[in-house]
């Protein structure tokens, strides 16, 4: 496992130590992007064609978060349940991409409220649409990216790929908000955590990849293989994304690192180390990610904290473990026509919880 | 006409004219509220079950919103559409009743997220809930609700209505969009503040009397008729509501008069009073209701200015007019056993154009 080789104890000897680990050509999305590169394109021509709107405002501000520079993975995860449902074709069905268009816009959505609700100002190394054109245009913006995607969903045709998507869509808002009751309580149960994370993140993985396999015509064995993939795969993504808001520089996060902090997030490493901490180190986790009360060494403080109990890494071998879960889950696509992209979706879950942006 | 009717020129005058015409029987939602009862305790009784979550705040803050008194208006269009639709039952389907509910759940989503961009703290007479609970809940509360309506449309499973409904709800966000980015503009043409008013309350008029009857198996013609009658039932309704914002007092309303006027919001009295008016009054409309300079006395003003040019009244006269036409697109319903239906659709018709809260 990639993170039981980390010993390390410090935050930069973590960030050292995953650099050199990049250099022996780390695991990465490249290989499941150049496999689905063409169903992509014709998804990312439909992103642009149905933003559009006779109202200026919603084009301009839904473009500036859309085309700048995600991952799109949750589209991926459909396109790639399409795909691997149906291994003799060579690209996507016109409903798959419409449904893995409406996947990105439920995305979409979801980051534009969430960056109004974190009061965030940056998000892929650019200006958040709410720093821009203020939190009332980021609210409906969103709504209408969330509209859009429905439309979409039902152009797709398929009803049973409406219900999960739609289930989907009031589960992560369902997390969100219980988030938002856990927020500034460092006490926060572990399980409680794995929960918010699952509906927030996972949830959206797994409802894109067995409804990109369920439109393919999938059977219920492989609809759900796929919905396990997509589900442990977002587990590690997020559990990932919440140890590099205390490792990763803005640079490199294309966010601010320390977010969370000051946001009063409670995220894993935090749990972890709270559940180990001595009398002095509670009364910090209290005063700062509890209280909101700051100063400015912090979050260096707060660093060091997690490096003393080896919170961070503990986290990785969370995200490594629910990686190899997903890994686990693509065993039943064992034919020689689906070998390419099974391998593509296993690296892509290494990748998931390896990932330093 | 109702409004033809209404000569008086001050707003006391109107509110004392009103008053005179209450004595007299003013048409009321009493006749279809009572023949939809049964079917409404259903919807009510979905509501409740339906906006349950695990996480509590939930269910408290859409519980707030959602029982706090609303007239119900557009579930009511759906089971009348659904009733007049199969005239020969004595109650709604199961799925038209999760679509009534749906309705109604996207409807609460709107005010939500509606009352957070306009810093509304007072609703139908009850602090709002993100003045209770701030914004941030409410904005995802909303998009709960909105995930659980297409979650209960997808019960209902008729895809054409799910397409109905989910291009409703986009078409919904770009009209309160494009009502923002015409905010502060006196020179606001009538044939744009009725493309947003028609965007953000008659479409969810039309597609839910429109669902209705669809639900029920009506044909293209039953289905085009309701869509009218609750576009133009829709119309008249959003009309007086705006008119009712320089006339009514916060307890009539359930909300605080002049709401609009310190919100820079532009509706019919504003333009067609701007349309008439000296360069003083110009002066004054790009001052207060243009550039956001309010002083104590200008709410006062801005009704005396209205008044000297008639604009309530002929804003009450247009509000006639399309309830007309919504009277007129149930001539279609003759058969003996539509006939009350039929009537007290009429008279809700009636309603939107007279009512004074």
């Amino acid at each position: 496992m990639v993170a039981q080789s980390i010993t390390a104890e410090g935050m930069t000897q973590v960030a050292s130590k995953l650099d050199d680990d990049a250099l022996k050509q780390p695991p990465s999305l490249t290989a499941l992007v150049n496999l689905l590169a063409d169903d992509m394109a014709q998804v990312n021509e439909t992103i642009m064609a149905r933003m559009t709107s006779d109202v200026p405002l919603i084009p301009q501000l839904a473009g500036h978060l859309i085309t700048s520079g995600g991952k799109r993975m949750r589209p991926l995860m459909t396109l790639a349940g399409a795909r691997i449902a149906s291994p003799n074709t060579t690209s996507c069905s016109v409903a798959a991409i419409k449904l893995a268009t409406a996947v990105e816009f439920i995305h979409s959505a979801t980051l534009l409220h969430d960056d109004v609700i974190d009061e965030s100002n940056m998000r892929r190394g650019q200006d958040t649409a709410n720093a821009l054109w203020g939190n009332d245009a980021s609210v409906l913006v969103g709504d209408f990216l969330f509209a859009r995607a429905f439309e979409l969903m039902v152009e797709s045709g398929n009803i049973d790929v409406l219900g999960t998507l739609s289930s989907a869509s009031a589960r992560i808002t369902e997390a969100e908000i219980k988030q938002m009751t856990v927020a500034g309580n460092p006490d926060t149960r572990l399980e409680d955590y794995l929960d918010v994370i699952e509906g927030k993140t996972a949830i959206l993985f797994a409802a894109a990849a067995a409804s990109g396999a369920r439109i393919s015509g999938a059977d219920e064995q492989i609809t759900q293989a796929m919905h396990m993939y997509g589900l442990n795969l977002g587990l590690a993504f997020q559990i990932m994304d919440d140890a590099l808001d205390y490792t990763a520089d803005s640079a490199q996060m294309g966010k601010n690192a320390g977010d969370d902090f000051l946001d009063q997030k409670i995220t894993m490493p935090v749990i972890l180390a709270y559940q180990k901490a001595n009398d002095e180190e509670r009364g910090f986790w209290h005063r700062t990610i509890g209280d909101g009360n700051f100063a400015a060494e912090d979050f260096a403080k707060a660093q060091s904290i997690l490096s003393h109990h080896k919170a961070i890494e503990a986290s990785l071998e969370a995200a490594t473990s629910y990686a190899n879960k997903a890994k686990a889950a693509l065993a039943i696509f064992d034919a020689p026509d689906q070998a390419e992209l099974a391998q593509a979706l296993a690296e892509t879950a290494a990748f998931a919880a390896f990932r330093r942006t």
